[in-house]
């Protein structure tokens, strides 16, 4: 990595095509786990020559892709990429292979394979083929859209995301338990986002029992997989007349967890499952006990412009009281963004 | 009111100059009560000729400053002010005579006066007189700048603001009473402005038990008024230890109301003794009963980016509990800036 300052000293067009190929990453949201989302683009003398994406777990790479798109537009061309291409056999032949075989002339690279085993090994092997390579052109960017996926390759466990709805005064729910619709239509729409993002979600038995959601991608239709179904659920199972259990080919499952220490051995094995992503859908006893036990990556909080009040009305966040203010989680890298009159506020959690 | 759309049709440079003289109103920032700041400037020929603006209640207008600072500059001169000049004896001669002996030809204002009696009528006076009126020039930035004042001018009662400090996760104390110290240093000098425009401060009694709060305006220094303290207590007044009883020139005042509809009494009582603008600063008994009772103008709530957590943790906002969701009070005008690290979620309260 020691070439990487240099490296961006490169053409301000580079950024410009790795936005392209950003773009077309992001078009497989969602589609591809437990593989990375990539986009790639082949550049002849400043044109498209090709375009491709990797669409879904087992199917092409996106370089092969955009090389074959490109066809003999290829020789003497630049590849962009917003990952590393692979340098080893998976169930596809490595992408580098591709590359040298079509004779492209420069590679320039995202960000580099976030597994330590294989970091820099294609960039290596490409340079060492008299390929000019390129790297960490919208790096940022191009690492954040497979935030999960790093994290997961890193960790052997799923980035976990906790998604709460709640007004302006902290409250997900009446003392009565009401809590359809906190938010409006664009927060509920990006909440489909995240179910896209999911391998799994996850939600308390109370949540269940109170809302009786389906947790499913509804958006768009014909949505190709839908995400796990976890029950955080001290006493078991829950009767079958719950929407959980509508769709027989995807019945939910149930988790007792008892201990705060259990968390992290339970995301260890859902992630050895290849559950990359896991989002954390409430209630608050479910959101209290996934932060105490650290096992929270990121906060996705939706806030309503509304004040409900009330000493009985449920806290968006729950568990053991804190004995003081120095034990309160600080977010980092927070962002806030209107989501028609809502807010969405998303930051992470330290470890 | 019917000139005012063919009114803004005025020049451009009319709002650069109407800029600089709103500039001018908020250096009297929390100084005028029960006045409102306005800030009025001279221009002739393109140039300003003299500037001024009402510094306290009882001192010269901001027009006849004005007017003063640009000597015989003024004749045939353009007067720039935020507010309709007055044209009746109050504890000064109206302004409107000084305009008209100035020699002033162009009369620019921002909003008219709020007084349903008064307004327009300065204005009037002024074309019959000869001299070219346009009003409504940053109409809604004069106006909100004076908003507790126009609020007091109509309805009698005082401009309420809630002002809370919270976590994300909508706790101001931990479930021990721990507050301080929620949000950063930015946020808490954003504090003082609010403690700066306030004529009177209210906490709740258990507040005062937990947190000892001074209530008073610590910066800048030499501030030349406090605001009155008021403490919401059903059990009278509290001990003379605690920090509201410092300052043997300003004592805190004991509250009782016992019933929401005293509210709206109470605050018709503070109107008639010259309180415009009332800062509520909790606990969350206080925000609950008082937002309940539509005693609440808007909210000034500062977010923490930090989650605490907790079962027994001191809500936002408390009070009875509310049985549906479309019991929650819906904020309008929803603004947010970032202080620091910090949030600032305004908002106005739907009456």
């Amino acid at each position: 990595m020691e070439s990487t300052v240099a490296d961006n000293a490169g053409a301000p067009e580079d950024a410009r095509w790795m936005r392209l190929a950003l773009r077309l990453a992001r078009r497989s949201w969602g589609r591809t786990s437990p593989n990375p989302m990539v986009g790639a683009v082949v550049v002849r003398d400043g044109l498209e020559a090709g375009r491709g994406r990797h669409r879904v777990a087992g199917g092409p790479h996106a370089e092969p892709a955009a090389l074959a798109a490109a066809g003999d537009l290829a020789r003497g061309a630049t590849l962009y990429v917003t990952l590393e291409p692979c340098s080893t056999h998976g169930r596809t032949p490595p992408c580098t292979e591709a590359i040298l075989a079509a004779g492209i002339r420069r590679v320039v690279i995202g960000g580099l394979d976030p597994n330590p085993k294989h970091a820099g090994r294609g960039a290596e092997l490409l340079r060492r083929n008299g390929i000019e390579v390129r790297v960490g052109v919208l790096q940022a960017a191009c690492e954040r859209l497979n935030e999960a996926f790093f994290h997961w390759i890193v960790t052997g466990r799923p980035f976990v995301i906790l998604k709460m709805a709640m007004t302006l005064d902290g409250k997900i729910a009446t003392a009565s338990g009401a809590s359809r619709w906190i938010t409006g239509e664009q927060a509920r729409r990006d909440v489909q986002r995240l179910r896209q993002w999911a391998d799994a979600i996850m939600v308390g038995a109370e949540t269940v029992r109170r809302d009786d959601p389906e947790l499913t991608v509804r958006t768009p239709r014909n949505w190709p997989r839908q995400p796990r179904k976890l029950v955080w659920s001290r006493r078991g199972a829950l009767p079958r007349n719950y929407r959980i259990w509508q769709d027989p080919g995807n019945p939910p499952e149930f988790v007792t967890l008892r201990h705060s220490a259990a968390w992290l051995d339970f995301l260890g094995s859902l992630g050895s499952q290849d559950v990359t992503a896991l989002l954390l859908e409430g209630g608050g006893e479910l959101a209290g006990a996934a932060l105490r036990a650290g096992a929270v990556n990121e906060i996705v909080f939706y806030v309503a412009p509304k004040i409900l009040g009330g000493r009985g009305s449920r806290p968006v966040v729950g568990g053991p009281d804190p004995d003081t203010l120095a034990a309160a989680l600080v977010l980092r890298d927070v962002t806030v963004k209107r989501l028609g009159d809502d807010l969405r506020v998303c930051g992470y959690v330290p470890n």
